[in-house]
């Protein structure tokens, strides 16, 4: 578990370096198949530049810190976590971004960015061919996170790859390990940026 | 004090890497709770791609350099430090940039950028909820540092987060310590490069 | 033979650095002058930002692995690797991007991607001014590796500079050696930026 | 001299980072004040992502190899240095992009880049006020250095700050010593590239 955390807090400066986590913004989280009813999650209102391994505690399967994390306040968004790990059981990483280009597209798109014919679409587990449309759905940003589980939850179909983004927010994508997870986000963020350079043509 | 000037200068080496801070511009400082009418600023000059803990000098409340730094220049700017830890007595580090979107959203708004509905407003102190609009001001830019001083005086109401813009030349940021100011910086950059790209939709 | 292994491995970290092989994408293959009929080859799915040496395989000249990796899987596009050393003996490394801009060239140029008059273009063996065109053609993106290697052959007089774009999926640079391979795909990532943004001028 | 080899080694590693060096081009020099007779310049065809202190050779002041550095090729463009050398005799050290937008600049302008109102113009020596036009002159590219020579010592007047641009090539600037030359690059490079922003908003 030690390892994963530094593996992950490695990811997320990386990610800071790229700018899509700025200041203390973003929030990620695992749990391990020996113990899946913990999640580790990272804690609120840490400087992504210098995120380590240290920066993560543990809540249950509600987002409520665990008694030996009492009153350390976990990330804001936990419940987005704890609804993901809900409805997709065999999530197991979850891994968020603030991105210009997710940003800009979710300003663009109502209700779902349509991405068609991307090599790299086939990043996304499932997916096998370039021959083919990806929905990436867009839901309004809320702070009211009960709310915004009930919605994953109602739109859960809509879910079709482990991707979607909140509007003027960001990117949430996950996997079943980090390496996945990370593959999700990466091929979300790149397919973002290109089709919204395209649209520009 | 070593330590923080340590991290200082890394988050400048870090903003002259992402372009915030070409060759000798841009200028930064911080004050202790120990002492608040010593002003630890950057000295004039120093190439930031190399600027380190010992490319700080010491000034008054006065800008006026202390006596063991006689004859050493501090930034050119070193007035609006003082007069930023003047009118927000709360303020113990001031960090500035010249990133390009600052100047373009400088180029394209005459008195101040607005900024709607954005998560990342939240990484301005103060702000709740992304449902507002933020209005960060833009001065003229001028050489006439007390004249600056005094517009920033009359302006004080319109700085209603902690951040402005000089025209064609960046921005200044600051918080009640480092991680404040650098938190409050990389949301005001984030939010007008996001808000450029949109605008050339 | 470990050394260039090393060498190409830190290529493609950089790589992945630059936006290039967004997650597990792209592939990259060199042989030995002392054994040519052996592909050192990317082995399929591993995340490029972490790629070391450990992460090739050898393969032979039809794209099968050599009986010390039996059972691993090399990169789904081997046979295009396999098909250029074919074509063009002379090759001995050949490197992949998924660039942003290479796709968007493609999205926009249905045979070929048509650039003049930077020098840059020197950077391609044989080029020897600034002044000349040079066409990298453009393929149609295909699952189907064997029909693909077909395209290459008939199309073969079209590859006058040592690189072309896969639609929507990327570039394929090679050489005589990894510096040259490297050179290639630079040159033609420049260029495809360098005429992409000016196209939007 | 070993010691600024190495600083400039490292100075030309950071261009390739940005972008402004692709693969092997960009050039480099500099003399000393003890022996202002010889230049310091980079060899030709050096990957710039490795280039180091071994890199460099000498050359007298007419770009012909000292007998030490016999047999061994300086960089094609070793005869802009020695002119610009000549007509700029303060001149001990010259840097060199091929960044992207001095590209697009140059092919946007067809005599000079005019650029106002930036306090980064500044970072020009002798520029003190941001309320001023900086000209940078555009030279059409050519291979006929020594033709290229010509034109620089006839146009001389129009190098009213201490950088121009080769048509569809990259960018020439220069100074007293490494620290000023590098600061007339990035001064350039800024400009450029938040001119060329603002005029496509």
């Amino acid at each position: 578990m030690e390892e994963l955390k530094t593996q992950l807090a490695q990811v997320i400066r990386t990610y800071h370096q790229k700018g899509w986590s700025p200041a203390t913004s973003t929030n990620y989280s695992f749990r391990n198949s020996g113990n899946p009813e913990v999640i580790v999650v990272s804690k609120s209102g840490i400087d992504k530049s210098v995120f380590t391994a240290e920066d993560f505690m543990e809540v249950d399967l509600q987002g409520e810190a665990l008694p030996a994390y009492e009153g350390i306040r976990p990330s804001a968004e936990t419940l987005i976590h704890c609804k993901l790990y809900e409805l997709f059981p065999e999530t197991m990483c979850i891994v968020h971004s603030h991105s210009v280009y997710s940003v800009l597209q979710s300003m663009k798109n109502q209700t779902a960015v349509e991405l068609s014919g991307y090599e790299v679409l086939k990043g996304f587990e499932g997916i096998k061919t370039h021959e083919t449309t990806v929905s990436v759905p867009v839901f309004n940003n809320t702070q009211d996170m009960p709310a915004f589980s009930t919605i994953l939850e109602q739109e859960k179909d809509r879910l079709t790859v482990p991707a979607f983004i909140m509007r003027q927010h960001g990117v949430y994508a996950w996997g079943r390990n980090l390496f996945e997870a990370k593959r999700h986000l990466e091929t979300a963020e790149y397919l973002f940026e290109a089709d919204w350079k395209f649209s520009r043509k």
